[in-house]
C-alpha cells in the first residue's frame, strides 16, 4: 500500500496535490521503482532523475490533450507508473507485458513510439504543424537528455522550428550523461551554463524592462530601437539555443518541483517556442546509482549473474590485435560499455574515439581514418547502425575503404522490442557494393574474423553477433574466408545456416531424424560473398534446402541464397526461415522464436508438411 | 589561348604570381567555366562563388601535402581546373570522361570522395586523427556551403572535433543558398553574422591584448585570470560556431583575394581548430547566374530543351490532389524546385515545409504530421533517402504511418554518376515492415498510383520513379494496387518487370522474336506486396522467368521474385535481370545500361545462352 501513489489513477489526481505531497509522492515512486525494476529488471538510473520532472509535467499540462514525446523512451516509466499503468510493471518489458519504451497502443498518454536518441525533436515540430493547420491549440513537448543533443537530429528539427511560427516546447533532461559519461562540444559548453543559474533566469526580467520604455515619435523611436538592440546584444548573453530561435529558460533545478512548476508553467504560458534547460541527476535518490550511474542505466532482475557474452569476446580480442597493429584504432558512438570498449579506452586512450550518440559522424570520421592509413574499428548495435545508412554505403563502401564493423545485438535481442530488434543489417548491407558480412557461431570464430577483417582483408567488411553468449551446444569453428562448412550431411535435405541460428539449425537436424528425414546442417560464416559452389554441391540430389537466419526475410541470408537456387534447374527447392516482415514484440528470444515459428520445432513442422506433400506430388 | 590560366600546369604555379594577377586568372577562370560548362553542361552557379575562394586555398596550402575535402563535391571545378585537369573539362560528366565531383581515382589533389551533402567535417575530423596518430603535419581543410548546415551531420563532427585536440579547417562557404534559397533558424543566424564583418575580425586582438596583461603572484593571478574571463564573456561576442569550441574568423569577403589569403594564413598558422566564415555570390560574374542562381544550379548543355519529366507530373498531379484533401501537406529536405514542387509552394504555402538539407528530420517530422492526421508527402531522390533510413523504418514503418514517399530518381540518373545512382530504394525499402513499394511506367500510371496513395492507402507507401520522361514506346496504363499486368503473352518464356525497364521488355520481346523465342512481358506496378499467384500462374509451363529492374540485384525486386519462384518446384529456372553490385560511374542512361548489360540486346543474348544450353541439357 501506497499513501500517495495509491491516489493516482489519472494525471488529474496530480493536479489536486499541494506542493509538499507531491514531494512525498516523488519519494513513494523512487520507493516503488527500485522496488519494482530490482525484481524485474529494466532501466532505472534514467528514471529516478526524472522523477520531479514527470510530475511537474504531468501537474502543470493537461495530458493527453496536451502532448508529451519522451526522446529515446526508456526514461518513460514515472509517467506511465502516473498516468495509470502502474499494475504493467510487474510484467515490464516481458513478453505480452507492459513495454519499456512509449508505445501508443498501450495508452492514449503515449503520443508518438520512441526508442533510438534524437527523433522527439522532429516528431513534435511535426504534430506541432497539424495542430496549427487544424486551428487547435494544446502544448506539445518534447523530453530528450543532453546524449540526444550529441546526434545530428536534433540541430535539423532546432533549425527547422526555431524560426517558425509553430510553437514547440523543448526540454533539455540535462544530466551530462548519454548511457556512459556524454561527451563532446556541447558536454562541455552546458556545462559551463550550469554554472550561472541565475544569469539566465533573469533575462526575461530585463526584456521586460526593455520593453516597457516608451517609444516616442519616429526618429526617437528609432534611436530607442537601437539602444535597445545594443543593450540586448551586449548586456543578455546568448545561448546556442537562442541562436537556433528558441527562448531559452534555466538551468532549472529538476530536483526542485516548485523551479520545474515554474518553468513549466512559463512555457505553457508563453506564445514561442520555448527550450527549457533542467539539470537533474541520473540515479537520483539511490545511492548506488548515484554513484555509478552507468552501471543502473539498464539493471537485469535482482540474481541473474552476467556471463561472458559476444561483446566481451570481441572487446578482448580487439585489444590484443590492438597491441600487435598500431593502426587498429576503435570508434564507438556513445556506447563504450555496451559495446566491450572499456578495456580497450583504459589500454588505448588515444586510439579511442568516442564521438557520442552520432553514428553518422562515427562512419564518416572512421572513412576518413581508413583512407589515411588507420584500420578503425566501429562496433554499432545492428539497429541504430541503421542511423548511418547512407554514411556506410556512401562513405565507406562506394570508396571501398578499410573500415571493420563489428554489429553487436544482431538479430532478436529481446526486452528492448520493436525499436531495438537487429532484424534489418544483413539486408541493408548486403545490397552495398564492396560490403563484405560474416557472422560467426561462437567466440573462437569471432577472434579469427576479427583478426581477419583487421589483418588480411581491405575493404568495408561487417562481423555481426547476437545480444548474449555463445550457444554451447554449437562446436568450435574455425574460420575460413568465403567457405561454406558441412557440421553434418544428411540424405534427405540440407540446412544452412550462420551465427545464432546454427544452434538451432542442430536442433531442427534432431527433431528431423525423430520424423525420419535425414537432415544435413552447413554453416557459412561468410554471408557475402556467398560460397555458391559449395551451396550448389550441398543442395544436389536433395529434397529440399532450407535457411534459417536470424534477420528479416527480404534481402537477407536466405533470400541470396534463394537468387543462386532459383537461376539453376536442378537446385531443390528452398524453404526460407527468417523473421517475419513485421514489428517484433519485445520477449525472451525464445518466446520471440516461436512467436515467428523460428524454433526448431515449428520449423521441422514446415519441412515435414512440404516433404510430406512433395511426396504426395511424387505418387 | 589564355593569358594566365595557360601558365597553371599545378598550383605551385599560383604560388609564383602576384594578387593582382591572380585577380586576372580568376576573370579568366570565370570565362573558361561559362563557356565549358555551357558546352558541356553541369554545375555552373556553385563554381562561379568560389573562385577566388579556391584560388587562395590553392596559394596558401600546400596541395596535395595539405588536403582540403570539398562538401557535396560540385563546386570543385575550379579546383579541378587549377590542379592539372583542365583538358578534362571537354568531357565532363560524360562517360568515361572527368566526374563532376572529387573523386580520389581521378587526381592525387582529390583526397576524399562527396556527393552527398554534409560529410566533409566528419571526413576532415578523421584524416587529421590520422595524421596525428602518424605523427605528421599538414593541414586539413573541410569546405562547406551554408545548406550543408542544415544538415545534422555538421553538428555531430563540431561536436566531437570542436573540443577535441585534433586542428582541422572548417570553410563555410555562404551564400545563403542550397540549390535553393537556403532555409532555417542557421540561415537567419548567418545573416545576422554577415551584418557585422569588423565587430568578429577584431576578436583575436583583444585576445593577444588580454594575454599580455601580467599575471604577478598566486592571489593576483588569480584574481587577474577571473577578470580575464569576466572580460572575455561579457565584452567578446560568441557564435554558435565559438559554442562548438572553434575559433571563429570571419566573416570575409569571399571575392577578395587578399581577405580570403589572410584568413587562410591565419588558419595555416594556428595551432587550434578554426572556423571561417567566407561569403560569396552563387553565380559571381556571370549576370544571368547571379540574378537566378538556382536556375544555374545545374545546367544542361547549351541547346537542349527542357520537355516534361516524372518530377513535373508528380507536382502537377499533387497540386490536383491538394485541391481535394484539404490534409495534403508536402514535406521538402531543400529540393522544391527538382522534385517538382514549386508550384505547390506557390499555391499551398501553409501546407508546405522546406526543412533544409535534412531528410531523417524529413522523415520523422512528417511521422509526427503523419500521427496527427495529416497525410504528408515527401517527394526526395532515391539516393538522398538514403539518410534517413532509420527514420523511414523506426519512426514511419514500426508504427504503420501514413506517410507517402514519392522516390524521385530512383534507378539510374546518368552524368552525376555513383553517388548519386537511385540504386538501392527498392533494396532498403522492401525489408521494412508495412512498407508497401509501387513503381509506375509513365505519368499516367504515376498519378493514380499517388491518388491511391493520398486518398485510398493507410500506412507507409513508396512510389520510385526515374529521372526524366516517361518512354512513348510503353502504352499508358491504368494502375490496379497489388495486381500484375500482362503486356504480351507469350509461349516459351515470361519477362517481369516494372517501371522504366518496361520498356527494355518491350524491347526484349521483339529482340526475342528475332532469335525465335516467343516471349510474354508481365507489369509489376506493385513492387511490395508482390502479386504471388499472378507470378505463380504467368510462369507455369514457360522455361525460363526472367526480371528486369532499374536498381541492384541483392534485396531487390528480382530477389522478391527469386523468394517466390526458388519455394515452388513448378517454377522455370529465374534470370534477374539487375545492376550489379558494383559502384556505377557516370554517363548517360543508355551508356549505363550497356556497361552494365542491362540493354535489350545483352539481356536477350543471356537469354538465349540458358536457353540453349537448356534444350542441351534435355536431349
Amino acid at each position: 500500500m501506497w499513501e500517495y501513489l495509491d491516489k493516482i489513477s489519472s494525471p488529474v489526481d496530480l493536479k489536486k496535490m499541494t506542493i509538499d505531497e507531491l514531494n512525498c509522492l516523488a519519494a513513494e515512486v523512487r520507493e516503488f521503482l527500485i522496488e519494482s525494476v530490482s525484481k524485474t529488471g529494466g532501466h532505472l538510473a534514467s528514471n529516478l532523475g526524472v522523477v520531479e520532472l514527470t510530475i511537474a509535467l504531468l501537474a502543470v499540462f493537461d495530458m493527453p490533450q496536451d502532448k508529451v514525446i519522451w526522446d529515446v523512451g526508456h526514461q518513460s516509466y514515472v509517467y506511465k507508473l502516473l498516468t495509470g499503468r502502474k499494475d504493467g510493471f510487474s510484467s515490464l518489458r516481458k513478453f505480452g507485458g507492459m513495454s519499456g519504451f512509449p508505445k501508443t497502443e498501450e495508452s492514449i498518454y503515449d503520443c508518438f513510439n520512441t526508442g533510438h536518441s534524437s527523433t522527439s525533436a522532429s516528431a513534435a515540430v511535426g504534430m506541432a504543424r497539424a495542430r496549427d493547420l487544424c486551428g487547435e491549440k494544446y502544448n506539445i513537448t518534447a523530453i530528450f537528455g543532453d546524449g540526444a543533443l550529441t546526434g545530428g537530429m536534433m540541430y535539423e528539427a532546432m533549425n527547422d522550428a526555431g524560426r517558425s511560427k509553430t510553437k514547440v516546447i523543448f526540454v533539455l533532461n540535462d544530466n551530462a550523461m548519454s548511457i556512459s559519461k556524454n561527451v563532446g562540444a556541447i558536454s562541455k559548453y552546458l556545462r559551463a551554463l550550469r554554472q550561472k543559474p541565475t544569469y539566465f533566469k533573469s533575462k526575461e526580467v530585463v526584456q521586460d524592462f526593455l520593453a516597457k520604455i516608451p517609444v516616442g515619435g519616429a526618429a526617437t523611436a528609432r534611436g530607442i530601437r537601437k539602444i535597445k538592440r545594443i543593450i540586448k546584444a551586449t548586456i543578455l548573453p546568448t545561448t546556442l539555443f537562442e541562436d537556433f530561435g528558441f527562448e531559452y529558460y534555466g538551468p532549472v533545478d529538476g530536483h526542485n518541483l516548485e523551479a520545474v512548476f515554474n518553468a513549466f508553467e512559463h512555457a505553457k504560458r508563453t506564445e514561442k517556442s520555448v527550450f527549457i534547460h533542467v539539470l537533474t541527476k541520473k540515479g537520483k535518490g539511490y545511492q548506488p546509482a548515484e554513484e555509478k550511474p552507468q552501471d543502473f542505466h539498464g539493471i537485469s532482475a535482482t540474481g541473474s549473474v552476467k556471463e561472458k557474452d559476444f561483446s566481451q569476446a570481441f572487446g578482448e580480442k580487439l585489444i590484443e590485435l590492438a597491441s600487435e597493429n598500431k593502426n587498429v584504432v576503435a570508434v564507438t558512438g556513445a556506447m563504450p560499455a555496451g559495446t566491450g570498449l572499456l578495456e580497450f579506452k583504459a589500454k588505448y586512450r588515444e586510439r579511442y574515439f568516442d564521438v557520442g550518440i552520432a553514428e553518422q559522424h562515427a562512419v564518416t570520421m572512421s572513412a576518413g581514418l581508413a583512407i589515411s592509413g588507420m584500420v578503425p574499428v566501429v562496433p554499432i548495435y545492428s539497429s541504430f547502425l541503421q542511423r548511418s545508412y547512407d554514411q556506410v554505403l556512401h562513405d565507406v563502401c562506394l570508396q571501398n575503404l578499410h573500415v571493420v564493423f563489428p554489429i553487436d545485438r544482431a538479430g532478436i535481442v529481446g526486452a528492448d522490442g520493436e525499436t531495438h530488434q537487429g532484424m534489418f543489417d544483413i539486408s541493408y548491407l548486403y545490397a552495398m557494393p564492396n560490403m563484405t558480412i560474416l557472422s560467426p557461431a561462437g567466440y573462437k570464430e569471432l577472434g579469427q574474423m576479427l583478426d581477419y577483417a583487421v589483418n588480411r582483408f581491405n575493404g568495408p567488411i561487417a562481423i555481426r553477433y547476437p545480444r548474449g553468449s555463445e550457444n554451447k551446444s554449437v562446436p568450435q569453428m574455425d574460420f575460413s574466408f568465403g567457405k561454406g562448412h558441412e557440421l553434418y550431411s544428411g540424405k534427405d535435405i540440407v540446412i544452412f545456416t550462420c551465427g545464432r541460428m546454427t544452434a538451432t539449425a542442430l536442433e531442427c537436424r534432431k527433431v528431423c531424424s525423430d520424423m525420419g528425414i535425414d537432415a544435413g546442417v552447413c554453416v557459412m560464416p561468410t554471408i557475402k560473398p556467398l560460397d555458391k559452389e559449395f551451396l550448389i554441391t550441398h543442395s544436389e540430389g536433395k529434397k529440399l534446402a532450407v535457411t534459417i537466419e536470424d534477420g528479416v526475410i527480404y534481402g537477407g541470408f536466405g533470400a541470396a541464397v534463394s537468387l543462386i537456387m532459383s537461376e539453376n534447374k536442378s537446385m531443390p527447392p528452398l524453404l526460407v526461415k527468417a523473421f517475419a516482415d513485421k514489428p517484433i514484440t519485445h520477449g525472451s528470444v525464445s518466446e520471440l522464436d516461436k512467436l515467428f515459428g523460428m524454433d526448431a520445432e515449428a520449423i521441422c513442422r514446415q519441412i515435414k508438411q512440404i516433404m510430406f506433400s512433395e511426396e504426395k506430388n511424387e505418387r
